[in-house]
């Protein structure tokens, strides 16, 4: 997927601010092209504003009188949409429209289409679509503002982007390595020792609070650095109780 | 999950418009327990005009003078956070983050921190972290907008609540059944004995013609209403050219 062939195209925008956060969601997620179809106040400074460090997607917005105009090159259009309209039309989530286009943007040019922040896109122009994008929502309040909205579609490509940059796992970026069985071992052996010596445990009767802390270390995890910091514990503490 | 067990927890918010976006994000994303660990201004018109109409979560948002005080009965704590901290951490992006949390957030109570505008969590805040939370982001510029984080957050916990509600697929709730293979069949002899009719396929010579139409018919897969639709015209184009 080639993020540079897709252009997010704003139809009839209403409130100038949201075209400055939408120019800042964009970068953040590393999209550049966009296309403002007959905005109502453009260019403003409350749009520069929430632009924040995002101008230069500003400066670059290509502005047109119709929506064909900025469509009209387009191999691929998907369009926001409500559910329940009138006539079906091939809808799916951000994240499963994302797959579709990640397919299509490597050589073919893609828009994804924004409407009015009250009434979204007419019929008519939904109907210039290949497919609808729905955003799942609570049923309490199921309208997103327009700049929320372009940054979840953004965000969704930008994942299929990050799949390999971003840790699949908790541990991806750790900076030692995690213990083994053998050491842990050890280090329980000296635990035990250590708590006999400072005489917290009892071995005549241990209970079972060599189990519980076994789960607990077992829970953690430990890495080898924090291996040698509780053992340097240990080995201090029997220095300073004369057994060492 | 119970969303209801998951509180946004802002921290040292410095612009109040921010404040009211989050609510909104929140609210649309059906969440609702906002948390303001020492907000600079608040409450304030701007948080009121954002949330437009999420005003009940400004309502009911907690405000303290402590983190502690905003996470002390929580049984997970997760922080956003840019990478490369000093100290590694267990580190997830938002979907990850979504489904350990949808695995907790049955019956204990989890809070996600957002911290500061410019300068985010402090590394003593950090550490109160189970876990740590990576938005990926364009290397180009990784700085979001405070409500979008909340957006896309909230969105991935929203994602895994909507899985079942959300078509899987295209055709999910199309309100006509597809072709078969036979309705196809009937159609396509229909429109081939049309097209020799109108004397635009001459069948000494058809070349490639009924094959692309096919291919053309196969790709956008027609449903009963439409193909009774097609055949209407072929039936009446027939009529008027005598042939019927």
């Amino acid at each position: 997927m080639n993020l540079d062939n897709i252009r997010i195209v704003l139809v009839n925008t209403n409130t100038p601010g949201n075209i400055g956060g939408v120019a800042r969601a964009m970068k953040n997620m590393g999209l550049h092209r966009l296309y403002l179809v007959e905005p109502r106040q453009y260019p403003h400074e409350e749009a520069t504003w929430r632009a924040a460090s995002a101008g230069d997607v500003l400066d670059g917005a290509v502005v047109t009188e119709t929506l064909d105009e900025a469509i009209a090159d387009c191999q691929f259009v998907v369009g926001t949409s409500a559910r329940g309209r009138r006539i079906p039309w091939p809808l799916l989530d951000p994240r499963k429209c994302a797959e579709r286009i990640d397919g299509i943007a490597d050589d073919q040019q893609v828009a994804i289409l924004f409407g009015r922040e009250d009434r979204g896109l007419k019929n008519e122009e939904l109907q210039a679509c290949n497919l609808h994008l729905n955003i799942p929502t609570s049923e309490d309040y199921s309208s997103l503002n327009l700049a929320m909205a372009v940054q979840v579609v953004c965000y969704e490509l930008r994942m299929l982007l990050a799949a390999d940059s971003v840790p699949a796992t908790e541990d991806a970026e750790w900076d030692a390595p995690f213990t083994t069985r053998e050491q842990m071992e050890l280090f329980y052996e000296h635990l035990e020792q250590t708590l006999i010596d400072v005489e917290f445990l009892n071995p005549t009767a241990p209970r079972q609070l060599m189990a519980r802390l076994r789960r607990l270390y077992s829970r953690v995890r430990l890495d080898e650095m924090e291996l040698n910091i509780l053992r340097g514990i240990l080995t201090e503490t029997q220095k300073r109780i004369g057994k060492r």
